[in-house]
């Protein structure tokens, strides 16, 4: 099918060059894509001080400070580490070309579900040049082109670093393809490139996945939100309760798998509830809870009914107190954004019963949420973690970027 | 994530019930959801005056004519056909449940990735009264809630057909909803109302699914449109290749696997041209032809640039000369819609070529395109083909209307 919307001509032509690379990559054999992956790692390495010093530029034309300017940092121990993650890439298997099924209908035709590239995937992120690399080489690996939108502060470490893999001898032409970061209408020209695009994934906050999901018209994958969920029930080891707690809520309060919400049962709450909310007060937790557990503790703010759906992504947790593990499912599945959610219990029949009931695509029994990760899950490295249920839930990496195609071969048979 | 856009009480009021019904589906065994199918396909037998009599109340309204009256119209057989594929339905394996995969990880957590129900999905179709019983049945047999927005011409019939299977006995509330189709309005608050619907299918021609497509915020899968490709390379057996493309175009012209264009090898085309322009002018085709093929038999029109990619969906068939099997694969990949494509050759190193190269759902080597059919690959019935290549590509039944989640189990494990 045709491009809906009118698209310049400069992205026009990037996107015709990549997908005709679509073409091109498809048939590179495993061999030789890990090879000019080892290529790649090596070319980041002997550019270290062109990568740096276009990322000083960067940084001295954004004029950002603390955590947003760390973002967007490049250090000489960052350098390596993006050429390692490139060469661990190499070293995963490849899946494109595994017969995913095979059979024979009565007629006699032979089919076979083969796993194939996507095609022409689209990458729209915020500031993080690493991004650009991880991005790049995954797609490569699994045989499709890449279409890069980063953000415009990281706007010349970008372009140094696609330039840098695009020319390693081999690479087809218009394999890696970056595209102005300067003006908003190439975000809106990938996302609504059908034809030309198979699928858009945007890594970033809660803004830019919203935009994206909601403008474009290129299929795309929805990343990250993570209103996620520990709940400590009846019969739990509270030693094993307040470590994961802790755990899930402060070991990387920003990332998507950090917990935002305690869920406690009753029971065991005028135990629980002074020792964690003082624990969790240490760690330089604010605390919001329900009325319940307000009158088990100190320094609890009372919670609105905006908190038990957001997202903090900081030092702040929600606590909620409920009478029984089917009132706490019932809150999780009404609240959560169905990422990963937690129950720490000794009652196996309970903790079956969270682990079929929570619609959420990670469902943990005595483990922090903080492991939904590609890594984590032993998948390597990640293009993100889906919050929807087509195509891909959970975290998303090699497998995931494919798609797959029916071969059937016949002796003449007609119906 | 809360829907965007403005949903109207009633359509709230019926994607609500869908969603809380979606809980309780996604909890029935195996042996539940069977025996309720079994109970649906009896009442819409012991319901047949009722059907009748509704659909001739749209017949009479609708004021249809030839193919679009026959489309719409139900009889005494027709109705026992849809009775008869549900119980199909109900014979059928079930995917829910399925574990996918399961490991361990070198910290002990132990991870599954087990097959669920998407949660509640929406079907957006046209005149076809019998699509109501298909798709609310196979949502039905995988856990799923649907919402039904079908053609207006008949609404009468999808009323009381949806009413019939909703009141069987143990049939959660909310399970089966159909949604107002005298205005245009419902098919909007459908599409758009995200975190309320996990998936949107439009069944019907291209102008419903482009608006589907363009105007979704739910994610959708797009289905159907085929201008699909028959390849006579220059080892052709001659009398399967006319075998081959007389099924392909002639069978059944107005669906999406019907053949629209045959490509021909230089070789072999002043041989097999004036022949299969005879044999397909004997059977009613229109033909529009490359100036090469217009040269080598009478009764040939010229073919526009604008041919090549047009879904005739009827009796006409555009032919074209090429000079290898590489130029073949070229010129489908160019103007195909990726839905379905054969080579006829006695080559195995050309129809390798052409099942790797050719970037279509379904590839055939000597065989119908006709094939690509849910039925006709063992799947059972179908929701449609789908030809993106996100989530599911090809002809998707049961299996395809799944997602997937993790359930992680531990002992206590931080990181």
């Amino acid at each position: 099918m045709a491009s809906t919307v009118a698209i310049g001509s400069t992205t026009r032509e990037k996107l015709e060059r990549a997908r005709a690379a679509s073409a091109r990559l498809a048939q590179l054999s495993t061999q030789e894509k890990n090879s000019l992956l080892l290529k790649m790692a090596h070319a980041i390495e002997t550019n270290e001080a062109k990568i740096l010093a276009a990322n000083d530029a960067d940084i001295e034309r954004s004029n950002l400070s603390g955590a947003m300017r760390d973002r967007l940092l490049l250090t000489p121990v960052r350098v390596k580490e993006m050429a390692k993650a490139v060469r661990d890439v190499a070293a995963l298997p490849d899946p494109i070309g595994e017969v995913m099924e095979e059979w024979t209908r009565p007629n006699g035709l032979k089919l076979r579900k083969v796993r194939v590239p996507l095609g022409v995937v689209g990458i729209v992120y915020e500031s993080r040049p690493n991004v650009t690399v991880d991005a790049a080489v995954l797609a490569f690996k699994t045989g499709n082109a890449v279409v890069l939108r980063g953000g415009k502060e990281a706007a010349q470490s970008n372009q140094v670093l696609a330039e840098i893999l695009a020319a390693v001898s081999g690479v087809p032409a218009g394999a890696i393809e970056l595209l102005d970061s300067s003006t908003r209408e190439t975000v809106q020209e990938l996302i609504t490139a059908r034809g030309l695009v198979d699928v858009i994934v945007p890594r970033g906050g809660p803004a830019l996945i919203a935009h994206v999901v909601e403008n474009a018209l290129v299929p795309a994958i929805e990343t990250g939100a993570g209103n996620c969920h520990v709940f400590i029930d009846e019969s739990a080891d509270l030693e094993m309760a307040s470590r994961i707690t802790i755990n899930a809520k402060t070991q990387r309060p920003s990332v998507c798998n950090a917990a935002e919400k305690l869920v406690v049962h009753r029971a065991i709450a005028s135990e629980f509830i002074p020792r964690i909310a003082r624990e969790l007060s240490q760690a330089g937790v604010e605390l919001r809870g329900d009325e319940e557990s307000r009158s088990l503790a100190d320094g609890i703010a009372p919670a609105s009914e905006q908190d038990w759906g957001e997202e903090y992504l900081r030092l702040c947790m929600g606590i909620k107190i409920v009478g029984s593990a089917e009132e706490a499912i019932e809150h999780i599945n009404r609240y959560s954004t169905k990422h990963s959610e937690t129950i720490v219990t000794a009652n196996e029949s309970n903790a079956e019963k969270f682990l079929q009931l929570v619609d959420s695509a990670a469902v943990y029994w005595n483990a922090s949420t903080r492991f939904t990760d590609g890594a984590e899950f032993g998948f390597g490295a990640e293009m993100g973690i889906s919050t929807q249920k087509l195509h891909c839930r959970g975290p998303f990496a090699l497998r995931e970027l494919t798609s797959s195609k029916y071969q059937i071969i016949g002796t003449g048979q007609i119906r």
